[in-house]
C-alpha cells in the first residue's frame, strides 16, 4: 500500500492557498497597488512545501489540527517576502519568477520592496493569533516566535542571503557554499518542521529527531535547486534558469559536478529518512514522502 | 516645579541604547557587513522618542519596569528599518540621514535591503520574549504583536509609504496628505503609546486617552516634520532639507501654509495634553511634556 504523496500534498495546498486567502487584504481594498502586488507574489503559483513541511511535522507527532494553518501560511508569506526581495534590481536581479514576471517588474520596485516588507509583517502577525496560543497554551508562542525570527535573521535566511549577495563573482569553496544554502534556504525549512513540532508538542527527542530531518531536506532541496538550475527546462522551472553560472555564481554541480551533487543530495535524504524512526511509522509516511519527492521534483 | 524633561529624554534614552546594544549582534560576527550596517543605521543618533513614548505610557498607568524596554527597542529597530527602506534610491532615494551617509550610501543598495529585513524581524523577536510574557501574563503577547504588526502593515506604516511614493508629483490634497501622515508616521506612534498602556494594564478607558493622544501628537510630530524641512537648518536636523519641495512631495506648510501649519500643529498638541486629563495629572508629566517638546523642537 503506497503513500499518495501527490493527493496529500493537493489536499494540503488547497488548504493553505484559502488560509492565504483569507488573510491577505483583498487586492482592491486601500492602497491598492501593495494589496495587489502582495498578491501576485503569495498567488504565483508556488508549491507551498514549507507550509505543508509544517503541517506534516505537527502530524508525525500526533497533531491534526486547523489552528496550526495560520503559522503554515505565515511561513509562504515569509518566503514569498524573501523571493520578492531577492528577485530586486540591487540583490539577484531576476526578471521573472514561477513563470510571470517577478514583483518589481510589475509593480516597480518600490512598491516590490513595501510589498515584501508588507508580507514579513504580516507573517508574524498570522503567527501570534489566538487561536494558536489556545491550541499551544501560554509561553510556548514565545518560542514559536523566536524560531521564526531566529531562522529568518542574519543567523539564517538574511545572513544566507548577504553572504550569497557578497560572494558573487568571488571564489567559493565547498564549506562556504554550504553555508549559504543551509542558511538562505536550510533554516527556513528546518524551522518548518520543528515549527510543526512544537506545535504538535513534540518530545525533545522527536523534535531532536524532526532538526536532524529537517537540516538534511534543507540542504537537499537547495542542492537540487541548484541542480536543476543546470539540468531543468525552463519552462517547468518557472524561472530564468543557468543564471548561477552567468552571474558567477557558485553553485554544488559548479563545485563538485552534476554526478557527485545528485549522489550528495541523495545521501542528505536517505540520512533524513533515517531519523523518522524514532517517530511512530504510520505517522512519517508524508515526511517520508516529501523526503523522497525533494530529489525527484523537477521544478 | 518644572518638569526636568530634557533629563527624562536623555536617562531614558541611555536605556534604550543600552538595550539596542545588547540586542544587536556585535558588527564582528559573521556575516559582517549586514551587523555592521544595522548598527551603523541603529546607531546615527535617534532621538528615541519612539521607545521613550512606550516608556512613559507605560509609567502614566503606573508600570515602571525594565522589562518593557525590550518592547519600547524593538520599536525603534521597527523605525530604523522603515528609515532605511525610505531611503532607497527606488523609494525617497536619500543620501544622507542624521547626518550620515543614508545605508545604502554606506553599505550598497543590496546590504541595506537585507539590514532593514533583519531589524524588522529581530523587532519581532525583541518582542516575544519571556520576561515581557512574564509581566502581561498569558494571551496579552497576542495583542502585542498584533498592535505593532497593524501599526506597520498596510494599514499603518507601509500603507503610508505606499500611498506617499505613489502621489509624489502628483496633486495632493488636504485629505490625502494627512492619511499618508496618519499612516507614515502617526499609527507608529500611536502603537507606541498604546503599546505602554498595554503592558502597564491600561483599563480601557485609559488605553482610549492614550490612543486619542497618541493620534494627536502622531500627526502632529509629522506637521512639525513638514515645516522643518522649510524652516530647519540643514546641519541640526541631519538630512536633506527642502526636499519635499524639490520633489514635488506634498507637505502641509506647501497646503496650508507655514502660519496655518504651525497652528495645526499647536491645536493638535493642545487636544493630545486635554485628553490626558483622564489619568492621574501626576503620572502624566512626562507626556505632557514630550507633546510640548514636538512643536518646540529644532530637529
Amino acid at each position: 500500500m503506497s503513500f499518495d504523496l501527490q493527493g496529500y500534498l493537493q489536499e494540503r495546498r488547497r488548504w493553505v492557498d484559502e488560509t492565504l486567502d483569507q488573510v491577505l487584504p483583498p487586492a482592491s481594498s486601500y492602497p491598492f497597488p501593495i494589496h495587489e502586488a502582495m498578491r501576485y507574489s503569495v498567488f504565483a503559483g508556488g508549491k507551498r512545501l514549507r507550509a505543508i513541511l509544517v503541517l506534516a511535522a505537527a502530524e508525525a507527532v500526533g497533531c491534526r489540527d486547523s489552528r496550526v494553518l495560520p503559522l503554515a501560511s505565515a511561513i509562504e508569506l515569509i518566503h514569498t517576502y524573501s523571493l520578492v526581495h531577492d528577485d530586486l534590481p540591487a540583490m539577484d536581479n531576476s526578471d521573472y519568477r514561477r513563470g510571470q514576471p517577478s514583483c518589481h517588474k510589475e509593480f516597480g520596485e518600490a512598491v516590490a520592496i513595501l510589498a515584501g516588507d508588507a508580507l514579513l509583517t504580516l507573517a508574524f502577525s498570522l503567527i501570534a493569533q489566538e487561536p494558536l496560543v489556545d491550541l499551544v497554551k501560554g509561553k510556548r508562542l514565545t518560542g514559536i516566535v523566536q524560531e521564526v525570527s531566529q531562522a529568518c535573521g542574519t543567523k539564517g535566511l538574511i545572513g544566507g542571503q548577504t553572504v550569497d549577495i557578497l560572494s558573487q563573482g568571488k571564489k567559493v569553496d565547498h564549506d562556504l557554499l554550504r553555508y549559504i544554502h543551509v542558511h538562505k534556504t536550510g533554516a527556513l525549512i528546518r524551522a518548518c518542521v520543528r515549527l510543526g513540532g512544537m506545535v504538535g508538542g513534540a518530545s525533545s527527542r522527536q523534535l531532536q529527531a524532526l532538526t536532524d530531518y529537517g537540516e538534511r531536506i534543507g540542504l537537499a532541496f537547495q542542492i537540487m535547486d541548484d541542480i536543476l538550475d543546470v539540468e531543468g527546462e525552463e519552462e517547468r522551472v518557472g524561472k530564468e534558469l543557468r543564471k548561477d553560472e552567468a552571474k558567477g555564481k557558485a553553485s554544488y554541480p559548479g563545485l563538485l559536478g552534476l554526478e557527485r551533487s545528485k549522489r550528495e543530495a541523495k545521501r542528505l535524504v536517505e540520512e533524513a529518512m533515517a531519523t523518522l524512526s524514532s517517530l511512530p511509522a504510520e505517522r512519517t509516511e508524508a515526511l517520508a514522502a516529501i523526503a523522497s519527492y525533494i530529489i525527484q521534483r523537477r521544478n
